[in-house]
């Protein structure tokens, strides 16, 4: 690599001459690996002319680093980085002697506290990663989304890619979201009912950021989104967690006060329930007698396996309290941090203006790029595959429970990446997953989705989505062994 | 256009024929302009597969809806929507006798409130637009833009676009950044002083909510940057004004008991000058003797128009007491939404775990889209590129403002890419903006960027980073002949 001229700077204030102050700095960068062995350095020309000095100096500067074996001369093809030079761990860039700046008085430590720790990013270094939220990526059409991300990049669409859209969102995004979509889901809305978002956790901090603030209460569901806990925790919220049944959260239960609800009616996360259509209609009614917010949290729709959904909790909104959140993660990829909330105008308005202030829009590109694939049928295209694949995944997974004596959990809606499960008597899944991780093996233990019983320590999710088909069997015959053991141990 | 089958629903639950149902869908969405004239319908075969329903209950609605004018049939080529439906406008969903929901109880309109209001997203329709924060498409290097862009989305980095990184970053651009980036500004910093974020505005947002949460106070400069305003507003901050000089920010006049100062030395914003570096060693004593944190936002840093930059605020900085915001947005595009903060590892953990609860991670395509732009190189060549445009354009700008008798304002530090003028005695700059555009000029009045007093009135900023080169001068004729105009109907 050609180290650019520009990577130097030098300071005309110090009393350091300025040879030996570029000597220092690459010296210094060496040292530090910014500089690498084999990159080659600038021209002495190139560096003079961007320092301002006079081309001797960096010559000169270079000879000496040649001499202490910083640099190696090549000829006439230049200078570049030795690799004779061991690289030193950097300190920070403290003076000996100047005090440390107190940052305990100005932080609380309170998002951190607040954040969920229990996920591996390495996930793709684990043979058997039944981990939810990622995606096999022999799923993702990737030549389509590619071929779309070039079109987006376009003479037509420069502008939707370059200009500060300061609170506004792509139209044709927009429009695509309301014509064929929503419809999907039995929605009809007007573009002054969208807003887009980086993803469906950005689009619940916005909502916790407009209604909770002020000290309201809201109920959720219990196990629920371990994403929302988190918001919550931060933000100090009132919560008041309800426990879900095997139709999802019973509205009878919420309890009285809460200003808003949350929910995931089409498939309870975690345990994949679908709340039946009595029961929404009720929770509906209630949430118009008693004046609170209701947030579906709509994960996962595109992804039943038989037929048509179901339509969303919000098709049934008459009043408008319903607050609809959707999301492309699940469906094309979860790195494309990119969903939409639909609600009442004057919601929307509200959180347009924050969404503003907290970060303009989602970029521009992605936005468009989404627009075509979307338009292009490519998304209509991945969604019948992942579909597909789950269906088979899912078959192959319940058949490999029963073989090897696991629970099975419930059957659930219909659709869905993962299965939530029971460990069996006595086994914490805490221990579990540790136990299995040594093993090559991922799963999820269940305490993140409890906020305030320990009951998550006998469950598990299980998801599908993002081990290859091939490796289920032996993957939960390793659970199932861990099992063994930690009950043989116990 | 061919609509996809998923674009339709039908409830079974419901007492409506399917077929009447199905009817009443097409109806609905060519009235409110979903399915628009000239689009095919899906045949009858993939819609009744999708619906699950016979195949004749789909070809009698469309039988139906052809004999009503609704659709076309052309043979075998299928359906297609009729172009005799005017389009209605649609009502919202709410039923006839339903209940509106009462969202002003859950609304305090803080946020809107709070939004800067004055920005025309159709600048592009203006010929001479002296609109500061969007540029010339002509100066971004579109073509090396895309080659970026699809390097990324190569088979090498398929991880890095579709993973969900928690709140990760992409290391290679990271890498990038420490190497090459932060040295320029004499900064020194390792990973784990970095953290990316959605551009400068998110970054702000970030600190402010952090920082500012709890009550504290901080100070800002008077004038200042209107995307700041408007977060302080919204957190409902105690924000105490100093009023800068020639040389910026004086740190005298900052009050005792706040906690954070934001300050942007290199060119303070909106009146672009540069700080001289006693005072900023004179802020720098003060806030380790205070405790105070010091916000550095270096945008424009790249733009420069002689030789080298001069070293960042926080490349002074020896207890760590400075949180320093870089963008890409003014250096590459505006609607890239990339920037990052460099700060002690302690603050950089809290925000991360912030930013992974608000939005998770900046999308992982633009992420490594940006490591490739400048580890190939094209980020240089783009800054200069800009930097010899901008140059020409301020030359021309004052040899304007000079030839049409408008002041010239302070020279102001080094570079750039607008100046703050003053409105000739007398003149409004909220009417003169008014009056200019409708005569095709943009410019920006004084007043968003005081938070307290009304001098914003008697002042202006003009941008020529959006403008083409060639229309500058006729632009500011009209400025001076609008103003002329106004002087005497005053």
């Amino acid at each position: 690599m050609q180290i650019p001229p520009e990577t130097f700077l030098i300071d005309r204030a110090s009393a350091q001459p300025l040879q030996l102050q570029l000597r220092r700095q690459i010296v210094r960068a060496v040292h530090e690996g910014r500089l690498r062995p084999g990159e080659r350095m600038p021209s002495s020309r190139a560096l003079a002319a961007h320092l301002g000095v006079g081309r001797i100096t960096v010559t000169q500067a270079y000879l000496d680093l040649v001499a202490t074996d910083y640099l190696t001369a090549q000829g006439r093809s230049g200078y570049f980085v030795s690799d004779r030079v061991e690289e030193l761990r950097p300190e920070p860039p403290h003076e000996p002697g100047a005090t440390r700046f107190d940052w305990s008085a100005h932080l609380d430590g309170r998002n951190l506290a607040a954040k969920r720790k229990d996920r591996p990013t390495d996930w793709r270094r684990y043979p058997y990663p039944f981990l939810y939220g990622q995606t096999d990526d022999r799923l993702i059409d990737h030549a389509a989304w590619r071929d779309c991300a070039v079109r987006a990049l376009g003479r037509r669409d420069l502008g939707a890619l370059s200009d500060d859209q300061y609170d506004g969102d792509d139209p044709e995004l927009v429009d695509f979201i309301i014509r064929h979509l929503l419809p999907r889901r039995g929605i009809l809305a007007h573009p002054d009912q969208i807003l887009l978002t980086l993803g469906a956790q950005n689009a619940l901090w916005m909502i916790c950021a407009i209604l909770l603030d002020r000290g309201a209460a809201c109920a959720i569901e219990e196990p629920g989104y371990p994403g929302l806990h988190e918001i919550l925790r931060t933000l100090d919220s009132d919560v008041r967690p309800v426990q879900v049944d095997n139709d999802g959260l019973p509205p009878d239960r919420i309890p009285d006060g809460v200003s808003v609800v949350f929910t995931s009616p089409s498939h309870q996360c975690p345990t994949n329930r679908t709340m039946p259509r009595a029961r929404r209609e009720a929770l509906l009614r209630l949430a118009d007698q008693r004046g609170f917010v209701v947030v579906e949290d709509d994960y996962e729709f595109e992804i039943p396996f038989s037929g048509a959904s179901s339509p969303a909790l919000k098709a049934m909104d008459r009043s408008g309290a319903v607050i609809h959140i959707g999301s492309f993660s699940k469906s094309v990829f979860p790195g494309l941090r990119l969903g939409y909330i639909v609600a009442d105008p004057a919601f929307i308005a509200e959180a347009r203006a924050l969404r503003g202030m907290m970060l303009r829009h989602p970029p521009g590109h992605v936005q468009r790029t989404m627009a075509y694939f979307l338009s292009l049928g490519h998304y209509d295209r991945q969604v019948k595959r992942m579909r597909d694949s789950f269906a088979e995944r899912r078959r192959i997974t319940a058949e490999a429970l029963a073989r090897h004596g696991l629970d099975a959990g419930q059957p659930g809606g219909a659709g869905g990446s993962s299965f939530w499960l029971r460990t069996p008597p006595g086994i914490d899944s805490d221990i579990l997953a540790r136990a299995l991780k040594a093993d090559g093996v991922l799963i999820e233990p269940g305490r993140a989705f409890f906020l305030e019983s320990e009951a998550g320590r006998g469950h598990y999710r299980l998801a599908y989505s993002s081990i290859q088909a091939g490796l289920i069997d032996e993957g939960v015959r390793r659970i199932a062994q861990g099992c063994a053991r930690l009950a043989a141990s116990g």
